[in-house]
């Protein structure tokens, strides 16, 4: 047996920028080594960031990523870190013609690769692709295995013959409910097979619309966890391990064939209850917001208070990222807003600690021409419209990203105003259903009082009956098919599982209540096509997850009457 | 040799509108029977439209589409067209435990498939699947070889050895400038290699970001076009073709193997200069206007008239889709916008006959409260948020799908305001440079003096400079990095060809202004992620075709300074 000391770099990279993803890898590479690291390990496409979607495919980003990698050698050479190796995810060109690579690659399709450099240069390269073997690298006598991402599934058989002593897994797993315990047994799956611990350092951070969760770990082949690193954190997980020395045979690079038998499709995460992972999921939002703000240069944001829990909920978050002193909060009232929907915002404030702010709306609302004659839905709309000019005003005259308020079951039934309450640079809660919206608060608030702190959100915020109040006395329990506990649990089913209208009914769902909502969620494809982007925390998220045609006239209940009309939906409203 | 004569019938199926689509093809079939067709074929995925996205993956989806699929050729048979075989593209479960699908297929990923569909049954399916045979139908004594949409490509080498009388190939290609000549070369190649000709019947109609070209085809082995249908438009072309006889061998239904080498990737469309396919252009948003209104149940619009040419070319095409009558021009002058523009707003509204109002601004540019002090973009925002509202209240107000008036350049540039002269549902310049906007501009008004009728642009709106009048003296020459000629060469290698930093100077474009367009085009991503779609009619558009991350650090001339601030661009406007 041999003794390794793996040091598994849970970092936030910021996507694109590799000069300074480098100096982070150079960084955090010393402090393994003062650490006694004899192995530093770094997400996969640490150097880049990612998803990176088709900037992947600019010849310019994938040399840049490359030349980055040679300087990032030069540079751990020069600061004394060469002797250690140190694992890296890149994306690499994949160009054929390079002998230095293996067989059958995809040609110019650039892809997700590990790099491992020692003493001053690139000692191996490795391709997430098919036809490119795994290699297995010789360190202190013990033969490390690499894998990269999704490699994970399907690549048992080789590692099980392989005698490889360590398999060292590069991640980059974007946060959603449930995902870390799937993430846990795939990797025990996998150290089972091989006979061997698994290492798998995880990406940390937000990019878009993901969230990376970091929570890197070493798993033995008993299924057990020997180290972890934290959850939505930077982290430098340094674990000592005895492992199985390599055999006399082999040199210091192998390379074990990838698997021939088409990989097992990653194990769908499974259902899990979003109310056991309150706190995962609050990090999440909290890191999403912080990093989009940050990444794009942000240093204070805008939100508008309404009274209501949605606008609570994010002013909290907001704060919690980017500190209350940072976050500016605009109470906007109307002709209809209630007097505890005003005490609610300001009180809100007060116990944050907001940069509090109120602008009426009615001067702008009185301003718009007699002329056009609105009433009705339109005439609602201009005041959550009227909100939408005042947020974005704030927003540009003071450089801060406006955050958008909405939630999940409001984007999924269109119950919000396009470029009125809908506007924003980011929507910390687009992928949180409005039940998830309360619990998250009740959450809050309990953390804060166990922590001896006052409860940020007030009371009557939590418990009084959501309203857009653009109207007298309205409420969206009468504007709603169902109540929200009824809602959300039909939209799970229908958005995230893809569940059928007879699936959803065969569950113990009203199938009038079932048909009405089916038909709310598709007549509002064309607003979330113009939605801000918000943190994943769900199986699916509206936006990249899921890919849906506005003009779309299929009705699964099968009696079409009309086409959708496709101006705005029964209730132009939301909060603000 | 055997006489069959083939109807190609060129349809525009409503997405998702399974019922009303089948009753499209029972429709024409009957018109091709009646002119005396052997045999009828209808474009890839006719029963469904497309593209899917991922509704494909709604089980109950594909199922309405095999139940479609089964009720269709039944309502062939009872309405006395059964004895015709009919070929239709639907969308198919690719379920792996039916024994009349061949095997390999890719288990429950649905796939587009075509059937032929004869007295009353289905009476051969094929998917478009790696691992699924090409079938060879026999009718009226010649072997006719199925294909269907980029099958086309790769499967020359079997078609060689098959003795096929005819490849009938079904398509939906969306259009894009010098695709039609693409095509028609792809279709001479394989027609060459099979020694038959290939019939290709090709979609048409708008759907969301595409519309499809029509133009079905017959090409013979010598590269001759036998036929061709109309482009952009509904056709039944009917073509009497003399064929090789089948041999003696065989049955009605053979199977061949699919090529077994990897497939040809596609031909990339040439890099056509889009003057020379300005009448195309021109219906391709004529079309995607008309069916992006139609198949959403608008029979009316609203265009913001500024007396610009971007407004007064959407006007026109939305004229030329719905009927002038049917679209309201709104003119809505604020204190920087000149008399000329005022004029030349009404005097378009003119000429085209629209429904003309004029709604002031500046009410509610005063109403915006003085406590917000808001100066420079922040001011400059108010004015054309304020014209977004009134669009908006219009569109409420009266039904109307409220169109964009921004062109590919703005929005390449970040050159307009989110919430502002972003606002409308359909975008039809979305994907159209500011040069071709023009060009088209003269090309139209040609086209109406030659057909004796009054041009319909103002000359003083083609002439004069481009300005959005949001500061007195504001013109777009001073706030861009370049004459607009200069621009639109830069960003077709940036956005459309994937040209990189280096390459562009290399063509020789100033690095100056390739480093500031790059840098606003990469900082616009987040304003493009709310944008409306809009046809496509060049090599890439923005939306679907072109993925971009909006957190992005990455600077391809290697110096960056500062992250990049994201709220909002240099300017802050745009027409109208």
């Amino acid at each position: 047996m041999s003794v390794l000391r793996v040091a598994l770099a849970q970092c936030n990279p910021v996507l694109g920028d590799i000069p300074g993803n480098g100096s982070t890898v150079l960084r955090w590479s010393r402090k393994a080594v003062e650490a006694g690291a004899d192995l530093v390990a770094f997400p996969e496409l640490m150097l880049t960031g990612c998803p990176v979607q088709d900037l992947g495919l600019r010849s310019a980003f994938t040399s840049a990523s490359l030349a980055g990698l040679s300087r990032l050698a030069g540079d751990l050479e020069a600061e004394g870190l060469g002797d250690t190796p140190v694992v890296v995810g890149y994306l690499d060109p994949a160009d054929p013609a390079d002998p230095a690579l293996s067989a059958g690659e995809p040609g110019s399709v650039p892809c997700s690769a590990a790099a491992v450099l020692h003493r001053g240069e690139v000692a191996a390269r490795y391709l997430k692709a098919p036809g490119s073997d795994l290699p297995a690298v010789r360190i202190r006598g013990v033969d490390v295995v690499l894998l990269v991402g999704d490699d994970l599934h399907g690549n048992a058989e080789p590692l099980a013959t392989a005698g490889a002593g360590l398999v060292l897994h590069l991640s980059a797993a974007p946060y959603q409910v449930g995902s870390r315990p799937a993430r846990k047994a795939a990797l025990a799956r996998l150290a089972a097979a091989a006979g061997a611990p698994v290492a798998s350092v995880n990406m940390v951070g937000g990019q878009d619309d993901v969230v990376f969760a970091g929570g890197s770990m070493v798993v033995d082949p008993g299924g057990q966890c020997l180290a972890a690193a934290g959850l939505f954190t930077d982290d430098l997980l340094v674990a000592e391990l005895t492992l199985s020395a390599a055999g006399a045979g082999g040199g210091p690079l192998r390379r074990l064939p990838r698997s021939t038998t088409v990989p097992d499709a990653p194990a769908p995460v499974p259902e899990a209850a979003p109310l056991l992972e309150l706190p995962d999921i609050w990090r999440a939002l909290v890191v999403g917001t912080r990093d989009y703000a940050r990444k794009n240069g942000f240093a204070t944001t805008v939100v508008a208070l309404s009274g209501g829990i949605d606008s609570a909920l994010v002013a909290v978050i907001a704060a919690d990222a980017l500190g209350a002193a940072n976050v500016a909060g605009i109470s906007m009232p109307g002709d209809y807003s209630s007097e505890h929907s005003k005490a609610d915002a300001a009180e809100l404030a007060r116990r944050v600690g907001l940069d509090f702010r109120t602008v009426p709306i009615q001067p702008i609302v009185d301003a718009m021409p007699d002329v056009l004659r609105l009433d009705g839905i339109a005439a609602e709309n201009i005041q959550a419209r009227a909100r939408g000019m005042i947020l974005m005003a704030v927003s540009n005259q003071e450089d801060r990203l406006p955050l958008n308020t909405g939630n999940k079951t409001e984007y999924s039934c269109g119950h919000n105003t396009l470029y009125g309450d809908q506007v924003g640079g980011y929507a910390p809660l687009k992928d949180v259903p409005k039940t998830l919206v309360w619990a998250l608060a009740r959450w809050r608030n309990d953390q804060a009082r166990r922590r001896g702190e006052p409860e940020p959100i007030p009371d009557r915020t939590i418990t009084k009956e959501p309203s857009p109040e653009l109207q007298p006395g309205q409420v969206d329990s009468e504007l709603l098919p169902a109540p929200y506990e009824v809602l959300d649990e039909i939209l799970a089913g229908y958005v995230e599982a893809d569940l059928s209208r007879d699936e959803l009914v065969a569950r113990g769902a009203s199938p009038a209540v079932v048909d009405q909502l089916i038909e709310m969620v598709e007549r509002g494809e064309f607003k979330r096509r113009q939605a801000p982007p918000g943190p994943r925390v769900s199986r699916r998220a509206f936006g990249p997850d899921r890919r849906m045609p506005i003009t779309n006239q299929f009705v699964p209940h099968g009696h079409r009457a009309t086409y959708f009309p496709h101006a705005e939906p029964a209730t132009g409203a939301g909060a603000p």
